[in-house]
């Protein structure tokens, strides 16, 4: 009797070009392997084929994102299923000169991993794992300037986040001197990297916070890529869209804003904000879905429309009464509503498990990014602040604002015109 | 210039018959809308494309493992890339019928949930998304058959496993009346189902414990489906096989063995493992494969051949000495060193950010199974604890043995034979 189903084998893509030579090798082997499995075997113990036919190393472990560029990965790469951030502070006598050679460590390391390469005296856990779109990220945070000796290019959009009404900060969960952002469609790949980035670290700076997220598999869904958080809400639709004419100027640092070596740069905020999903889910669909304004099975806004449809505020239905309620989360934080204001939001959701109080420890690593937090962040979450009906359902646990700069040219460091300039 | 790659696209595969009309209708709209975007654009913004286009339901998503047959899926099931454990306990005053009930509410929405089916006032979560080769299995602990008035159906085997010199248990994350594996190759899909079946245990049972796990991605890696743990070792190359002549009767209880309700099932041993990664990653990949008795890249033992060749104990090199150390990890645990003990291990890694001490808090949630647990586990861990080389690398930190009934045929629930029997 069958008990078990082996999945369907997917097709090999050639590698593209960043990979290394080990990994081809592996790669041309495992697939000439598969052929021997392909369309899986029948039976009682088809799982065995399935789990002893090497699965072919597929565009998921394939892809490699590069380095080395105006930009730097991770802020419109796709998202990727699994995201680890990572606050660090310099260690105690860490000056310039140190956190120069922590920056281009960190640089040679993340350009190595994200191109499928093991650095010497490797740990082995991505051993024969394609990059799997790595993307590395880093970013300083306020406290670094005058520790690294560097205060007097401290920039002026890195002044502290103000204070919210609704936040409930852990102060050891927040902030930082130096940060990175860490992800991929491989868990171990991920995971990876944050082992070897921290021991990079040694001892110029010290973990303060870390934090797990994940995103849908590629391949789970055959939606677009706005993925859908805990809520069972789908997010990022409203998100700006690199094809629109000021997506440039609302994300990244323009040229002409001091300091210098921000040009090209973008700042990220990011929060832990855990989910009530208890009393979430107690509601029913449709409450659900006038608290956030859209329809939760395809995101359309309750003006009308599709997921794309702009939304329309003032839309007003057969009884008069607006379609899209007066606290609906979209009307809060809609551009509209704010002068204009717009991020780029690229979230993880995280779970870890339950807390004490038996309610699930789970919500959103809510990570947006924009050339100027006073223009994008800041503004909608004092709206949000006084109150959308979406707020009463979130806790935001934890806060940091850092400055990330501009990609770098190969055979230069991530930061390198601050530490250098 | 170009600082991002959009991924390949996957090819589509035709879901398997498992899947609702609904899946299918989304599978089918966007394997067109893929079309539009193949081979990935290039370009400033190719990820702009890669973000907005439609993604294939490859068969990541759209595998689905059958819920009814003679075993429970999630044994011998190929290792999924997301798992959580769960352990409930019965509230007070939860009774044989009340268990009864939760079981066959269990069953239910297992069964949906595996075919990709939403249950009543779904959380949305998994909308849009194929059931990615979701499991659900059910076990029961030692501590349940009393509080369930089934206490003459208690098996022996599910006697206390026995104190461990090395053990340092979290009696809060130890044991437990009920457990829940559930693993899918989406992160999304596995949360929805822990939320789903969460729901379902209302006020009949209470979490307990509760640990989230991850392997590799299918399709990261062209290696065969031995994965390798935090250590960067590849595990699971001395697993049973089911090609083995007596994999059935190792794994499965026997027919003949009381009770008659546990006669098609296994017994779950549940290990956190915690690793001191930070000590192991200090030694030498040479001294790391001298402790293991195994090569770190591609798995083969010390004693020659490749990952597949049976571990020689007896070889000696060119000087004599034992190409195996005497106390390297896969002579103390081979079965040849434990009259012939034997269990199919089937662990998740895990990450759950770093402790208080700085040290990872991450490890293996090692799960064995097994006809018998003093034919498995036991046998092998009491030889391990006295001390192989490995064991000063780890931590067992918290400790459950479940037994785990047979699957069900349709109509019927996980348990039954126990709990109306």
């Amino acid at each position: 009797m069958t008990t078990e189903q082996a999945p369907s084998s997917t097709t090999a893509q050639p590698p593209p070009s960043g990979i290394s030579r080990r990994r081809l090798l592996g790669s041309a082997g495992a697939a000439g392997a598969a052929g021997l499995v392909a369309g899986g075997a029948a039976g009682a113990y088809a799982s065995e084929a399935a789990r002893e036919a090497p699965a072919p190393l597929s565009s998921l472990g394939a892809t490699a994102v590069p380095f080395h560029g105006r930009r730097q990965a991770g802020i419109t790469t796709p998202l990727q299923a699994h995201g680890h951030l990572l606050a660090f502070d310099l260690a105690p006598g860490a000056n310039r000169k140190a956190a120069a050679a922590l920056l281009r460590r960190w640089s040679r390391t993340a350009k190595e991993l994200m191109a499928g390469e093991a650095p010497p005296d490797d740990t082995g856990i991505a051993l024969d794992a394609g990059p799997s779109s790595l993307t590395v990220t880093f970013g300083f945070g306020r406290t670094f300037f005058g520790k690294a000796g560097v205060g007097d290019q401290l920039p002026e959009a890195l002044a502290p986040l103000p204070d919210f009404v609704s936040d409930a900060l852990d102060p050891k969960r927040s902030n930082g001197d130096l940060w990175i952002q860490i992800a991929a469609n491989d868990a171990l790949v991920a995971f990876h990297a944050l082992r070897a980035l921290q021991r990079d670290a040694a001892d110029t700076a010290r973990p303060r916070w870390q934090m797990n997220g994940f995103n849908r598999s590629p391949g789970a869904t055959a939606r677009p890529m706005t993925t859908r958080n805990l809520m069972g809400q789908i997010d990022g639709t409203n998100n700006p869209k690199p094809s629109d004419d000021d997506f440039e100027r609302r994300i990244f640092v323009p040229e002409r804003v001091e300091p210098a070596w921000m040009a090209g740069g973008s700042y990220a905020v990011v929060r832990r904000v855990r989910m009530l999903l208890d009393s979430w889910d107690h509601l029913s669909p449709e409450r659900q879905e006038k608290v956030v304004g859209r329809r939760k099975s395809d995101g359309a806004p309750l003006s009308g429309g599709t997921e794309s449809t702009p939304v329309q505020l003032d839309k007003v239905d057969e009884n008069g009464a607006l379609a899209i309620a007066g606290a609906a989360h979209v009307r809060v934080a809609a551009p509209a509503s704010n002068q204009g204001a717009a991020m780029l939001r690229r979230p993880f959701s995280y779970h870890d498990g339950f807390r004490d109080d038996g309610a699930p420890d789970a919500g959103l690593l809510f990570i947006a990014w924009q050339a100027d937090p006073m223009k994008g962040f800041v503004p909608v979450q004092r709206k949000l602040d006084l109150g959308d009906d979406l707020s009463r359902f979130l806790r935001h646990e934890a806060s940091a604002l850092f400055a990330v700069p501009p990609g770098c040219a190969p055979g230069e460091y991530v930061g390198q015109a601050l530490l250098e300039g």
